[in-house]
């Protein structure tokens, strides 16, 4: 099912779709650090913030993943998590679109 | 050399002021996250920040060694690092003193 090729002008929107969606996510865990950090007393949160900030970075990384076979599963999880809006998929393939809605629904 | 026995009196103290560093080091850590935290921009700030923490937790945790065979070299390090003070070792033995600032200036 995932098996799609990808132009160069969808190639440029996805691309363009999937940093987007990494700089908002970062932008939105590093807005939750500094809550954290900013409401730290003692040495337990310290160790919590280390813990959250692992669990979240290993999260980060399991999941953008920029290989053309699994952007549409990447897509359809940006956007269920609200990384990404539809009209950020705008220009791509209509039957990519559909299937990411398709698993966006699911 | 570091061989020593420690009277009930001075296993208060050792663990006061084992305690009082701790928290000093924990509260100068939690300043620096907050410091890091509030000015961080964007996605590798974020990395940084956590191999930094990674880092720091590692160190304390090593460093922070209540085994009486191990104090003398503790507090040595803690002096040395200004997380101590000699006022706070006031009540232990002499000859343990004597040792605790020798290693200090070696």
């Amino acid at each position: 099912m995932i098996e799609q090729s990808w132009s160069k002008k969808e190639k440029a929107i996805a691309r363009r779709a999937f940093e987007n969606a990494y700089e908002k996510e970062c932008k939105d865990l590093i807005e939750k650090i500094q809550k954290r950090a900013s409401e730290a007393k003692g040495p337990p949160d310290i160790w919590r913030l280390h813990d959250f900030l692992t669990k979240r970075i290993k999260e980060i990384e399991n999941k953008y993943d920029y290989r053309y076979s699994m952007l549409i599963l990447v897509f359809a999880r940006l956007m269920q998590e609200g990384w990404l809006t539809v009209d950020e998929m705008e220009g791509l393939d209509e039957d990519k679109i559909t299937k990411i809605r398709y698993l966006v629904e699911k």
